[in-house]
């Protein structure tokens, strides 16, 4: 693979802090707005949104196989249907223009200012239309917590979770961007001590922290998508914010899985960080025992060396990290996933979005939701300001951020933030 | 409510056979294309397709809230986003026009030769473009017979059913229409005897007499529709053959519900029969013991009575009805099943579609999928060729057909069809 783009050598003539999530080797893609601008594609490079609209017009695309249309779109879908070696050869040309040897861009400081925007100038909007949602269960210490808090600590683990990456299909029309504040959803729950279920509040709510993959447009209804294949099929990350009822979601789940438990708000960061930025930080993943199907088994390093955390802020006070994790904790990973997934012949779409579960690292302060921190609320967590969280307050804002790190390169998501407001 | 299609002494100039299910007061809505003619709108009466792309550039739906982009679409979705009171105005100028009594288009041969198309030289598309698929399990005689099969008849129903219209997320990329064919499934599965899980081709392939409804655009992410408000955002219904692959689903749906076990296939009827033309057979509901909680609380008739049926044609075999059910026989209705989709603010958007789940009658020959007429593997139903079945063999086509009638009036969904090719 010949990613020019991933050269940690590589040093941009714009600006960028050291500690920035976006070097000149990320090169991720979102939706932006501004007063002045329609929706459209944009890149980013250190505090500038790049206006993937304007360098095409300006004549910067040339030999690549997009439209206008495709980067005046207020969705990635056009763009993505394009493909992976289109999609790469476009960072690699955004790589090329940003890049300090390269005078094409740089100097000319007429189209630097017609495409280079400050990012305080720029709204972002959900990156992609996504037609299915699918949440993956894929971290083992998850799982395990789990079924300790609800089953049975000596046999946590179900039969089937070494065997299948379990996943379940989620709502796509409730899944928004980071900064969309929400109002704490209401619903039916019965607790432990009442008789009949009751009507009210979620009194549980909690976050789970998880990134996503977006698609590329997959093969015809009946055809199989092999982990060999899985990587011409997979555009890239974001992180997620599975917002969860857990009171809700207690009541409901038994026998067809949750509902409205999860269905009420669903956050993604909105830059998509490709896979080939990400390319560098492979690394190997678990040891499967026991051994999986063939159709499950898969060559080289497919887990992804990325920092995790989550921040609660509650109102007008300064945040309290609460975890920290890592996607490499995961068991299952994408290429397994999205074989599982097809293996029936069921079809994916350009921007389908799949979930990878709550990813929880050994450590407990690697524990990635609150049911776990706080052990079904029998701990509680420590905030700066002087309060304690079991759940999600009310006004309480959630933050998390992500990250892999190697030969002094840092690619970023940015984060996925959102506020807790009253229920209505 | 006026509804003047609804007049079951309306006849029209377009003969229609005694039988057929599209008399003058049906006018449902379908997507079609031609030899000639790029997919659009239409509606039915009779043996003909009538074009509405071509009707309302011929000038015949002057003061009506369409336009002509509404018509060419390929998809429903435009004009459904007009809303109820559009639609219904649609649907009662589609009546007046052909209404016997009413010359306008009757008396120009030459715009009728245009408008009306004889249904065997039109193709039908997927209606709707799907943004979700939600699946209910709102049938009692259903979820008490699985209960029975998977747990204890003593206590069939799960706690939490007569409390909620359970529900699940379905997929949506493989929701076809009638007339594909398909493979059988491949998947991971553990029968009874194995130590461990293995992979290969369901064996206990079942259809799912359901039938589904598709929603008007919605409110806002984080608003209630009630059960009230529910009837504004319901267009229509289709037929819908859930397809399960009964061993996939076993092994895989602890805890997170049915996933691969059903997202390989499911085909929906073509024509979307609209609410205002079954409003003539709404009935009530049964009682609901214990008392549902004040959201879930309904006034009038919400049931329809519309006829099921469902029947398996073995390749080059006459087919066999296995099943005769009825939609009335639903516990749960749409405006309850809507009202708790949106309790906790979750949002819908114009052409999701909300399956019925399985609807299975009191009496054997009403039970509405094979696990359920063959009471798991344990009988045997006979096909008029003589063979017999307790699941669906390779080359069966499934075939379900649902109308309504009173007062001489039948109001029909026609059929969704689909043979099961042998798995790749």
């Amino acid at each position: 693979m010949n990613i020019p783009a991933n050269n940690p050598y590589l040093k941009s003539w714009v600006e960028v802090a050291q500690n920035s999530d976006f070097p000149i080797q990320n090169i991720p893609f979102g939706i932006f707005k501004t007063a002045q601008l329609s929706p459209r594609v944009g890149s980013r490079i250190g505090d500038f949104v790049m206006d993937l609209k304007s360098l095409f017009v300006l004549g910067y695309m040339e030999n690549l196989p997009f439209e206008a249309s495709d980067f005046s779109a207020d969705v990635l879908n056009p763009m993505m249907k394009k493909g992976k070696k289109a999609t790469r050869d476009l960072r690699n040309r955004i790589s090329k223009l940003l890049d300090a040897a390269h005078k094409d861009l740089q100097n000319n400081q007429h189209h630097v200012d017609q495409v280079l925007i400050p990012v305080d100038q720029a709204e972002m909007l959900l990156p992609v239309h996504i037609g299915d949602y699918t949440d993956f269960y894929s971290s083992e210490q998850h799982a395990f917590n789990v079924g300790c808090l609800f089953r049975d600590p000596d046999n946590a683990l179900l039969p089937n979770w070494k065997h299948i990456p379990v996943g379940y299909h989620g709502r796509s029309s409730s899944i928004v961007p980071s900064g969309v504040d929400f109002h704490r959803p209401k619903g039916q729950k019965k607790p432990p001590t009442a008789e009949v279920p009751v009507y009210g509040e979620s009194n549980l709510l909690d976050f789970e922290l998880e990134t996503a993959f977006f698609t590329y447009e997959g093969k015809p209804l009946g055809e199989i998508i092999t982990t060999e294949e899985a990587d011409e099929y997979i555009f890239g990350m974001t992180l997620l914010n599975d917002w969860s009822a857990r009171d809700i979601q207690g009541w409901e789940y038994v026998p067809l899985g949750p509902f409205l438990g999860k269905n009420f708000a669903s956050h993604v960061s909105c830059w998509v960080v490709t896979m080939d930025a990400l390319e560098p930080f492979r690394t190997a993943g678990p040891i499967q025992k026991p051994k999986v199907l063939p159709y499950l088994e898969y060559t080289g390093e497919k887990h992804v060396d990325i920092n995790l955390e989550v921040a609660i802020q509650p109102e007008g006070s300064e945040e309290t990290v609460v975890s920290n994790s890592n996607y490499k904790y995961m068991y299952w990973n994408m290429n397994q996933q999205l074989a599982h997934h097809t293996v029936n012949g069921c079809n994916i779409r350009s921007g389908d979005c799949m979930g990878s579960g709550t990813i929880s690292g050994p450590k407990e302060s690697e524990f990635g939701s609150m049911l776990e921190l706080s052990w079904k609320g029998t701990k509680t967590i420590p905030m700066k300001d002087g309060t304690e969280r079991k759940f999600i307050n009310d006004m309480d804002t959630v933050i998390m951020r992500g990250y892999a790190e190697k030969d002094g390169v840092r690619i970023g998501f940015g984060e996925v933030k959102a506020k807790v407001l009253p229920a209505k």
